[in-house]
């Protein structure tokens, strides 16, 4: 059984703490996909969602700084019940607000896979990517793959760059995934909505490299179906029929 | 005249202490439906706020320690001026925050309507209704009725619990609805939607019970209308579809 | 080059302080018409934000006490950095809580653009225009045309009015857009989205009149094509059109 056949079995609950931007397209996503999604960010619950969670997303896409401590919470709840953590150290390389968080995250929970753009992704191993906001931009190849192996060993955990190519590694492989669409860098969250689709997958899973890849692959093949249906004439369009393919 | 032909007439100004999930399309959905919404967390003015408002909405689903402020402030006025206010306890049962705010709130504020699911609802009397996070369960519908029952006699309100079958309750009388479609159950926001579409009703309607029921029949049909839309094929391609028969 | 090309070729980074409800289909929205969004409320980082954008927006439409703070410190650095800040002083009219804020940002920022309905616009300079609730009301011409031209003058800047006709000002001369489809009056954010746009074409423009016509313009066009579409039969289905015509 496919590890995503496993999501669509167990409807695992992943607990959100994630930007205010994207909820309601991650959610209906999630849904679609099979998972059961939670979101709440005050501090004194985090714990307790994190407790009753099957795999907590953290994506700092819109953080405060009361936020931030509802994610050290739950991203240690989260570790000490071995359930996966999944960060989205979204737009990290833009503001030291954003640094100083990402880090401090980094320091206090281990995760259990990160995903980003390049440019996020680099900056957790001091590369300057250059990238135009919080926009993805693909580069080169051999390079990315070199920033995913260091950020996966620096960070013991799997990193994702998202882009034309998608780059996994878990610091000794490097997988590679170039099904999507240019479509999804035309909406808003649609690499947020990856990360909850991975984290479903990580927590019905039993191997995060084959299960990040799977995740990621489903996602741009829905995309793909999507983005050929009849009625799709634009990104506004895109968004329902996306949605309805998350869940074949 | 229907308690929905005097929305469309009336149209009702609800201010709403939402989640952030479901901000968007409890707006369009409200929009789309006769009334008009508001939505506003700040403290400083909930009681401003629900002083201008038909109606207020407190949906505790992404609720924060500062929220639970507003919500007190915006709850109190609402009954000091004698206008309708509607609790939606959104996973009270998962977190003892969430436990400790609701019986604040039941404590302070009269709700002339509770609604939730089983679990949310049963949790108001004391039972534990097994559920999987926050999403509806349905189960022993004679158990149901008497939970319903006893909420709406012990809050002094009408009690909604909403499922494959609705059960409402004003604590003499129970009365059920079986219109609805188990998409509703697929997206998310749906119940909290339903929430604000509730308060509309009350807003400019004289019977509490009769004109809840009529909002939950209403609901349920619209959706059972949009499912047989051709354009239909999943959730993501309902939404619209549903949006738009809230109009009808 | 027609502003609304130069969008499309210099894809302007605009900071968005703005409200919750309608962060999703503004972010959409303006990717679609060509622009990048960003979207950040922590104080921490407002500055650092404004510093990397092209133009800031500030809406108030959900705005509390700590966003305040983001939104003077976003409006201060785009003043110092010479790029366009648009405010949209949603529900003004409606506490006092609004009141005060939005004088505070009137003090401490010079705006580029106020844009409004004549309920929020007319408050700006002492008239009790009257409205229900936050949605636009309209109503006599000419005494818009006198309000708008006090607003641009009193606060050195262009204000805009929307409603059945936009009246667009800078203090002298008085222009008026009859583009637009009653349907943006019926879904939620349609004047916030274009907030956003308007603060797109502004940076990349040179002319804060021609360029706020233009966008203003442009939009209402938008809502007449989407409208027209056979597959629009209500609000829900009117969304994922309008957001497709935006990028033609």
């Amino acid at each position: 059984m496919s590890v995503i056949e496993k999501v669509r079995e167990k409807n695992p609950l992943i607990h959100h703490l994630t930007n205010q931007v994207v909820m309601n397209f991650t959610a209906n996503g999630l849904l679609a996909f099979g998972g059961l999604p939670i979101m709440a960010k005050e501090q004194l619950e985090a714990s307790d969602m994190a407790s009753i969670a099957d795999g907590v997303l953290i994506n700092i896409g819109t953080m405060t700084q009361f936020d931030l401590e509802a994610f050290l919470l739950a991203g240690k709840k989260a570790n000490e019940r071995n359930i996966p953590v999944v960060l989205d150290p979204v737009g990290v390389a833009a503001t030291s607000f954003r640094k100083r968080a990402v880090t401090k995250l980094l320091d206090e929970v281990n995760f259990t896979v990160i995903k980003g753009n390049a440019g996020e992704i680099a900056h957790l191993v001091g590369v300057n990517w250059k990238t135009k906001g919080v926009e993805s931009a693909d580069g080169d190849r051999k390079q990315l793959e070199q920033i995913a192996l260091q950020v996966a060993k620096k960070h013991k955990t799997i990193a994702i760059i998202t882009g034309e190519v998608d780059v996994i590694s878990d610091g000794t492989v490097v997988k590679e995934n170039e099904s999507g669409h240019i479509m999804l860098t035309k909406i808003t969250g649609a690499g947020c909505l990856l990360g909850s689709i991975i984290t479903a997958c990580l927590a019905v899973g039993d191997n995060p490299l084959a299960d990040s890849f799977e995740a990621v692959s489903f996602y741009g093949e829905a995309a793909e179906r999507a983005v050929k249906h009849p009625g799709v004439n634009g990104t506004g369009t895109f968004i329902p029929y996306f949605l309805d393919e998350l869940q074949r």
